[in-house]
């Protein structure tokens, strides 16, 4: 080649997965896939290329349109992007499919998605999703049942119940508070959303965190600071008492007091314990909206949400109330929900944190209707493939745990002279439906076998001249061979072992001998 | 929503697929896969996206560096794009992993790969490749046995023998015929590739169509003239000789005179019909590579493939050496090889031809080396897995037919009030592995069994008040519903058929019954 010497390196943000990890994928996402067609949901696969203007402007927590999207011009100068989601491209398929599609329209999809982000820990340019969404119905129920899905997936992937919570809110409840303090209207826009992310933050930093965050800024642990909203005492109290009762239960249950010294105790110091569950939340949000329609809207969806639960069975821990769930995006406008898994882990700095949220979605009424000047109704779930896999690691659940393979059964070529009689001998394995292959390097015997090992073989078949002058094969046991090779001459069964690590037979027998050595090491 | 209305539209050049073809093309990637790992291939997975300067410029039939590529700038301004094919990217990962593989290094991977070309009728924008390959050894037997992994492959996908053909040629051959005609060198690379272009048109157009391309050029029947090699008629003689043996026979077994009046007569009119078959081929590939070294180079290489094609005995037609095989790679070395089917099908205009084409591949020994500043051998064989799908469909293999997956259970909202009630009918199909749901629309009773139609349901279920008064359900038979409402009351079973058709039952025993409405229709 005429080329000078490429640079060989993996675009940053992005991986290479090995046979393990595509193996264990594969087996997480059938279950998935499983789960999702019990609850009566249907294939769809749409391209990973979208028009530009197709895709919109919701990508998460971005607040300049199509930031972090990859977009180029084809041949005849049309913008495209990869996906960012697979929400988007399911509004462009159902509203340029409407007429001909059952309504609603209940369907899966999976696949990777694209940010044009600066990658981290943990934070990819190309992640897989696996999402179900219905299209056409705006009951709650619709909501309920994606919760319900949820957390069966999870229970299907061996996330023991209780390690694992679904958390509903709704968007109302946070516009009513918004309106309650304020915040309404095109113009607070920018204020909203620093609330909003705010509230989103209340699981890692607490109540205090967030206040902090409501108001002046907060200074993180490494002296940074993050400007906050800057919002008067009063409404601060507001936007607390959405959560505090939450931050109550878990206090009490860490056998804390209740609320640390000088935190939001004014806004909740009436509360008791028996307020605890459904009521009990219910009530702090009753507070934190006031007299917003919005608000009561959203408290009303609540109720109707946690009836559905109730009657389900899923009120027993599996599913609640939490007025703390934001979801970044823009365009959700009823119930939203996340998937979070709350054993405890260690994060990239070796601290013990709960692994946190594995996937979410909520109810987006207006998407569609972008595409046809009418409000069509729909609501999502999507499962962050890539992060639950990690998760699912972590917990050493058998679904990843269970997919190590072994390696073919090598025949090493000796004589490259005889190669076509070696190459029968393979051929002789795999018509018995055996994984074989040929040895195809060029190195000796030694290499060839730590070849064998490499691949993780459990058996190699061997000629030499020896072998061929009597029309034997040999054939090699790698596992008992590394047993033989850490055992002395003194052990017991020494040449038992050695008899049973390597023995020769006639070629016809090439088949069954490897059968039996397979059996071995099942 | 406050944006303007958008236009969905589904990007020129790519497809969304429904549940029959992504449950098709999934059994049909598990029957691949399961081929390519009994022959001991592993596998892995690149993400979709590379360095624009990895991928190198090797797209095929393309002049310009990286035309026909999608490439996109991220935000620290590095070039990235979207992969063309699956070899490119396996480069890039052995250069960056060398050291850590075993070598030989035997890999599979299967995706999307994308160009940014004019779509056209089977041409598409990202489409799926299916790809197997063998980095680090020279031996033939490893360009040998990927032929025989590919026959393998064709047959468990449902593909009888002699429905297909894998053809080998080398593209050493091939150069040592442009040697002979003067056409080696730089300064004739534009030529060397006019005359390959013309040589792959054989199967199409016949020696005449590729005689007219090698000379001043060709008119097709629509009247578009394509420009010629421009070569003179003894160099035209020469290239012909490759590949007149093959018309040859072809022409014979139509039961046609040998050769046209006129065509090619004067190179091949000394041969015999019992120079058919691989002596007849390598007779003609002699007498055109002339005193080339590099032409007799491949030659020999040619004569060990067959002698391992022989022994292994996929020498009964499954793979033959066709010296007519070109594939457009500039990056291919030695063996090049090509699975055409055989059988006739109806092209785009209703006229019958042979399928042709569904996978190819050859070796390539300096694509590697372009990252690490040596050659590392390598050979790879890609099947186009939708080409492939087409072609299942056209032969009505069972891999693509019997994916045909019924609907779910509907369970009926008669009654919004009672919605929570309605769920747990839906609860208890699923907890029996009943794949079910609830209707989530508006409508009325008439609509929801449409829909149920529309989803290809077994079975609805109904509870009006009349029902829920005595505790009861109706298990309604969709399939002996549609037979019943096509049926008059003259029919000596219609009472019966009407009773089977819809029935009620307690609630308790709804699962059961359920269960023996599927269990008629399997």
């Amino acid at each position: 080649m005429s080329d000078p010497k490429k640079r060989a390196k993996l675009p940053r943000g992005f991986v290479d997965l090995g046979p393990a990890d595509i193996a264990a994928t594969e087996k997480m996402l059938a279950e998935i896939k499983k789960s999702y067609e019990l609850y009566g949901f249907e294939a769809l696969a749409t391209p990973l290329v979208e028009y530009t203007d197709a895709l919109g402007k919701f990508l998460p927590d971005q607040e300049r349109p199509n930031e972090g999207v990859f977009s180029f011009q084809d041949d005849d100068e049309q913008w495209l992007s990869l996906r960012y989601d697979l929400t988007a491209p399911l509004a462009r398929y159902v509203a340029e499919n409407f007429d001909r599609l059952p309504k609603p329209y209940r369907s899966y999809r999976v696949g990777p998605v694209f940010r044009n982000e600066k990658p981290g820990p943990g934070r990819f340019r190309q992640f897989m999703q696996f999402d179900a969404d219905t299209v056409g119905t705006s009951s709650v129920a619709a909501d309920v049942e994606l919760c319900m899905m949820a957390a069966d997936t999870l229970e299907w992937l061996g996330i023991k119940r209780g390690d694992y919570v679904i958390k509903v809110n709704s968007r109302k409840v946070l516009d009513g508070v918004m309106g309650a303090i304020g915040l309404g209207g095109e113009e607070n826009a920018g204020r909203r959303l620093t609330v909003l992310r705010a509230i989103d933050k209340y699981d890692r930093l607490g109540a205090e965190g967030v206040r902090a965050l409501l108001g002046k800024g907060r200074k993180d642990e490494s002296g940074d600071f993050t400007k906050g909203a800057d919002l008067r005492p009063d409404a601060i109290i507001k936007v607390l008492e959405l959560f505090s009762i939450v931050d109550w239960v878990a206090q009490s249950k860490k056998g804390n007091p209740p609320f640390q010294a000088g935190v939001d105790s004014g806004a909740i110091d009436d509360r008791k314990a028996e307020h605890i569950g459904f009521e009990g939340v219910i009530g702090g949000v009753k507070a934190a909206v006031g007299s917003s329609s919005t608000g009561l809207d959203g408290l009303a969806e609540l109720s109707r949400i946690w009836v559905l639960i109730q009657s389900a069975g899923y009120d027993d821990g599996r599913i609640r109330i939490d007025p703390s769930v934001v979801r970044g995006l823009e365009y959700y406008t009823g119930p939203v929900f996340e998937a979070d898994l709350t054993f405890e882990t260690k994060d990239e700095d070796g601290r013990t944190v709960r692994f946190g949220s594995v996937g979410g979605g909520g109810r987006y009424d207006g998407l569609v209707g972008c595409f046809r000047g009418e409000d069509v109704p729909a609501t999502g779930f999507s499962i962050g493939v890539s992060r639950l896999y990690a998760a699912l690691k972590a917990i050493n659940s058998p679904i990843v745990s269970a997919s190590v393979q072994r390696g073919p059964v090598i025949v090493l070529v000796l004589d490259q002279g005889e190669i076509a009689h070696y190459q029968t001998f393979v051929t002789q394995l795999r018509n018995a439906n055996i994984v074989a292959e040929l040895y195809l390097g060029s190195s000796g015997m030694n290499a060839q076998l730590k070849y064998a090992d490499k691949r993780g073989s459990i058996c190699a078949i061997i000629q030499g001249s020896h072998e061929r002058a009597k029309g034997e094969v040999a054939i090699r046991d790698l596992v008992l061979g590394a047993e033989l090779a850490a055992s002395t001459k003194d052990r017991a069964d020494y040449l038992d072992l050695r008899t049973r690590a390597q023995f020769s037979r006639p070629e016809a027998e090439l088949v069954e001998a490897v059968k039996e050595v397979l059996a071995r090491h099942p």
